[in-house]
């Protein structure tokens, strides 16, 4: 191989823990990489056992490539690897998770992850909707189609009344007094002992108006995320993920 | 099959996408449930031709089962459905996600998912930890694990001088003061147009000291998360999937 790893043997328990992996009849496991800041998945492929020891050693993303039969280190040849911050069997053995930090997009198409298009069974039938180019359709989570919802409410065009959110974007003194007041109100409930259902409700209210406060300074939830991150500090292989990528081996 | 499903036939463009699915020799594709709030990811299983078209018709999580050699509706027998809310086929159209929201434990071990350990490469070596009955190691996004983290601090021992947290958690006056401090901080960002990096931090500060509050009154992210999106809609699937258990089809 291109890159320095020790052999499995060579590892205290590395061969214990290959040999309980479930191989299908191809010596191969799923691989998932997800991301740890959005929790979108970016890429499934499938890894041998050379592949999951290369990724804990180094901590970047390799697999089994079936189409060309060997190693493949996503972004050896693109630049964009993915640096693996820990990895998860599942409870039948058969399927990991690479849990991910990706170096720009993780889909050869040049889009951020693999899925990007949906399919949808509405009154005329199925219909698939979205492409590389686009989020739009991507599978996100709910924080995430907050962010995705808050955006497109900036660049629709107002006709008729606006909507809340429209407002606050126009109007970053009034969406700062909300954010005042919600924080206020989460606060309150504590106070006041108004209880969890009441408390999620206005975590929710503030959570909403940080975001639209967010959008008016061109951050992105993700880079909070990020930031939260690297205070809290990483586990697993870490330290080697925190390697910049013109460092990664090649 | 038990449930009503109408042949693919009879739904106007669902052949044809279901024809676009790269299958492979056994007649499958790769079914990844993830949760729509959290973005945990739930299982992973296998889905053939009539298990897609079923989860596009019914919004609840249908596989094949490869040992069973059949048709596998997810909770039929332990009444822990998925709800599916959308479907997304990835760039080489092998693999499917299915955007869900779980009732009870995906795992047949009773785990909330199907991943719950984490394989480490440390100084002694490859080493294992976690196990179905514990959450520590499974993976989880930046906001989840920041969750996790403040649980942990509240349940730890304060042996000498506390951390930030516990400090927090042990005065409620005080962790309702910082966030009323740091929603004005985030504010004052845009205010003073501070930079999107001065208000990417004070809306990490925010957030996680809105997270210490959460936590001293019993309120799981997760059920901040399902607020807003209960609030701001949901997509696909979603009629259907909101459809109560035990209305769900036997
Ligand atoms: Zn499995
Ligand atoms: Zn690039
Ligand atoms: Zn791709
Ligand atoms: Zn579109
Ligand atoms: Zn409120
Ligand atoms: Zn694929
Ligand atoms: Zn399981
Ligand atoms: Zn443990
Ligand atoms: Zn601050």
């Amino acid at each position: 191989p291109a890159v320095d790893v020790t052999p499995e043997a060579d590892v205290a328990g590395l061969a214990e823990f290959l040999d309980s992996l479930k191989w299908d009849a191809n010596g191969l496991v799923a691989a998932i990489c997800q991301h740890v800041d959005t929790g979108e998945l970016l890429m499934q492929a499938f890894a041998d056992r050379n592949a999951v020891s290369e990724t804990l050693q180094t901590g970047l993303a390799t697999f089994y490539s079936r189409s060309r039969k060997g190693r493949w280190c996503k972004g050896e040849t693109s630049e964009h690897y993915i640096n693996v911050l820990s990895m998860h069997p599942d409870c039948d053995r058969d399927s990991l998770i690479y849990l991910s930090s990706p170096i720009g997009p993780a889909c050869h198409t040049g889009a951020p992850t693999c899925w990007f298009s949906e399919a949808k069974l509405g009154d005329a039938g199925l219909h698939e909707a979205g492409g590389h180019a686009d989020r739009a359709h991507a599978p996100a989570t709910t924080l995430m189609v907050l962010e995705r919802t808050i955006q497109q409410r900036r660049s629709a065009p107002v006709g008729g009344k606006p909507s809340w959110t429209q407002r606050l974007l126009a109007d970053p003194a009034l969406a700062c007094a909300k954010v005042r007041e919600e924080a206020g109100e989460l606060c309150a409930a504590l106070e006041g002992k108004e209880g969890p259902e009441r408390a999620a409700s206005e975590a929710a209210d503030l959570l909403y108006h940080s975001l639209v406060l967010l959008n008016l300074q061109g951050v992105a939830v993700e880079d909070v995320l990020r930031v939260l991150r690297q205070r809290f500090g990483t586990s697993g292989i870490a330290e080697k993920a925190a390697r910049p990528p013109n460092q990664a081996p090649h």
